[in-house]
């Protein structure tokens, strides 16, 4: 009884909310047939699907303010989804809310060469902004492999990362300035052109938040210049001890390159297999190593990362020879992820970080702990600043294959964590690893999350049910002063 | 009545608080003694002077959350205060509170070469964390002007730049992780070593929050490495339009230089006049430029800028030769905001931030500003990222005048925001400027930050009255979903 209750009164909430969309927004958008609601059910992680109770495509921040209030108004959960190449469930939608999809909000409204920003909306394509800013001789830096795809939107929503952050830094050190839709359906402002705004820094909190605190409309990006010059080293090392080793000098060099990628034999293999990127035969493990920056600076470094890598062992080195070739390089490694495909019917895709100094040592145990459950590990990776994509390679059609894959996937994440690392360093939290939250975080430290997320978000209607392990009402988080200190209740509030 | 009510009631809960800090603390560390707690009652703005009701000097982090849980406890107000050169009234105390100074937390705990890192307390001067470093080096890169005394500890509660962010940034981009000590006396531990961390990015809401979300006692650090080259040069302009061009050329040119410096007229009188750096005579504007980098880009660089300078109009360059030459150059600016007393019994140093771009009118504006109330003003600023530090001159026994140069000062602000800066480049907000805040923003964007300050600390007794122009308790700010939306009240929310 109760169930249905329940049920009528989220159709009552929904039908509300629907009766909004239809008002305001074009027919195409407001998607309430339930084929094609499923094909919104998961994004880049589909081991989760659920279909959303209404789609709505706002063309405008009005559209996307106004649907945020009526959901508001009637209790109704929301999700925003950007080009759903999510690989944490982020995006994942709510069976009683409405998923928010903002491939219509596409527009790249201003290129400021003058003050190297742009200022794009939240469906735009990443490889976009680059090609706005590219006649003008600038570019987006943060390029996760998706980038043909994958929406600023959500790389604000996961702080994505990418191939080139080792020199040039996250999303969040891009974004100056954010639209953002809080949920009760105020716009407000956060950040902005200058380099530093009084009051506290929102944006920050904003960007990596997962959709939980609300949603961005329009965001100003930070451009880099072109460099004068770059140069693409693929180099072949018989083991990964060998090119980590070779990572840790160079950097310890006091270079930083653009870029340093790690992959290892398996790996290796399957983009070979899918894309033939012509990588040295043999090789234990392969480094991309990109410089970049004035000519005279990158030639030096050249010299002495060519050195450094010669004294670690590399046995082969090639020195991309032109655009093409470079382009081919990178192919092998931006592909790697669905080259495994062509290995193996099924595998998990890992994130994890640690410091660049335990890449020996986590890269031999991710080794040990492979031979010893037979289950196999691909390792593509940025080694820079040691952010690890174990691909964890299994066939579902095999009984219990899932469950071990799963069970090394987790412990390579236990790894992470003793090495002073952390569950994930670029794909988000969302739905698939709130659960390993704990492991990082004590339950102050998540109380104290969950106060800025109720501070945003009273009701719980923004995403609900990511990043958090035991999500909570937020009354029932322990306001400060509200519940006595666990030391004052143990009557030792005095001497400590 | 009433009052003394009040009186004895804040009376016993200071009481209490010193009775907790009597047995945990030394001696020393406790100051009650109206005399000496005198010498607090102002940080680097001495303008605002308030005496706090009890002074303490922790030695570690277990004495910092004792003293804010004995706070939390009886509703007493604490501050927390570095050095005390803040220039916004940050560290102003409380008449009813408690200040907790961090001068005994001067303990440098790790310096990391391997991943470039270090861990200091809360009270270590800003240019120790560098002496401690070079040896490895390596430098800490922010530099406020104050750095040879200003804490890290206040540097992270103001976000500090200095001259050398245009290049390397401001704090908030130099600290990877802290300790942090609740407003209920709870330690969390905020960021990480590792380059991204789930969940919400609170380390960078904490950083430049004044002290209102609780106190850091400890901050791990970003360490750079030392360039192989600096050059630094010293160029005269006829005029600060000239100067201002020649930025604006420099950064068009793709080139970032660790930093670009202005000084107008005034301002090179008075540093002359004090330290005798040996300015181009007669100059309308210097600019001190600083190069660093490989020796190869630095040479590069270094040829064209000395080209753009001289397009723009320069009559004398002048390339430090040696490290004492550098000194002096640096001299010269480190002192102008003291220098200027030399010229005028009374300035106020005011700090702005404008686009880059506007700086010619925007300095222009600035003249006739003056000009036309006949208050002189001297420049001196960061021009590479637009903050200004207008000193604004009077003579306190002039009736009147310290009036005109608050009016002037204040207009000042206004042409940053008529030109889409901010109200503060990195002096903060603190008492000092709290009253400009709703210039910059909406009744909603301060709700909502002040919605974040009530979920850390909902009895506002963590450095309250800063910031926010009007303090409200936490009941009072209208939370998400608890008043209805101005334009719901209109009855139009169903169009927008």
């Amino acid at each position: 009884m109760t169930t249905t209750e329940d049920r009528t009164h989220v159709g009552a909430g929904i039908d509300a909310v629907t009766a909004v969309a239809r008002r305001l927004l074009p027919e195409a958008g407001v998607i309430t047939d339930r084929t094609r609601l499923r094909t919104y059910e998961c994004d880049g992680l589909a081991h989760y699907r659920v279909t959303p109770a209404l789609v709505v495509i706002p063309e405008d921040d009005a559209q996307v303010a106004a649907i945020v209030r009526a959901c508001a108004e009637h209790g109704v959960p929301y999700v925003a989804r950007g080009s759903g190449t999510g690989l944490s469930g982020g995006a994942l939608p709510h069976a009683e809310g409405v998923l928010v999809v903002t491939s219509r909000m596409r527009a790249i409204r201003e290129v400021r060469r003058e003050d190297q920003r742009a200022v794009v909306e939240p469906g735009v394509i990443n490889l976009d902004v680059t090609k706005a800013a590219t006649p003008q001789g600038y570019y987006y830096a943060p390029d996760p492999s998706s980038q043909q795809i994958c929406s600023i939107g959500g790389n604000v929503a996961e702080n994505s990362g990418g191939a080139h952050c080792l020199k040039y830094g996250f999303t969040t050190n891009h974004v100056t300035g954010a639209d953002f839709i809080t949920p009760d359906g105020d716009m407000v402002a956060l950040g902005g052109a200058a380099p530093d705004a009084p009051g506290y820094d929102l944006l920050g909190a904003v960007v990596g938040s997962e959709g939980t605190l609300g949603i961005v409309t329009a965001t100003t990006v930070r451009l880099v210049r072109l460099p004068e010059e770059v140069r693409t080293i693929l180099v072949g090392f018989e083991s990964t001890d060998q090119a980590g080793a070779a990572t840790s000098a160079i950097i310890s060099a006091g270079i930083v390159p653009a870029a340093i990628e790690m992959m290892d034999a398996l790996a290796i293999e399957a983009a070979e297999a899918a894309v033939h990127c012509n990588y040295p035969d043999g090789a234990g493990a392969v480094l991309v190593i990109e410089l970049d920056g004035a000519r005279v600076e990158v030639e030096e470094e050249y010299a002495e990362v060519a050195r450094l890598c010669e004294d670690n062992g590399s046995f082969e080195q090639r020195l991309a020879t032109d655009a093409v070739d470079r382009a081919l390089i990178w192919k092998g490694r931006k592909s790697a992820f669905a080259a495994v495909g062509r290995i193996s019917p099924d595998y998990i895709v890992q994130d994890g970080v640690i410091p660049r100094t335990a890449l020996p040592e986590v890269l031999r145990a991710i080794a040990e702990l492979s031979s010893s459950s037979g289950v196999r590990v691909a390792n593509v990776f940025h080694a820079g600043d040691g952010n690890l994509h174990p691909l964890v390679l299994f066939d579902d059609a095999v009984e219990g294959a899932g469950e071990a894959a799963e069970q090394v996937s987790g412990a390579i994440l236990d790894l992470c964590i003793e090495h002073g690392g952390s569950i994930t360093g670029e794909h988000g939290v969302g739905m698939d690893k709130a659960k390993y939250m704990p492991r990082m975080y004590t339950d102050e430290d998540l109380d104290t999350m969950q106060l800025v997320r109720c501070a945003f978000d009273p009701g719980n209607i923004s995403n609900p049910g990511k990043i958090f392990p035991t999500p909570r009402l937020c009354g029932e988080v322990p306001g400060r002063h509200k519940a006595a200190h666990p030391l004052q209740q143990a009557g030792l509030a005095e001497v400590f």
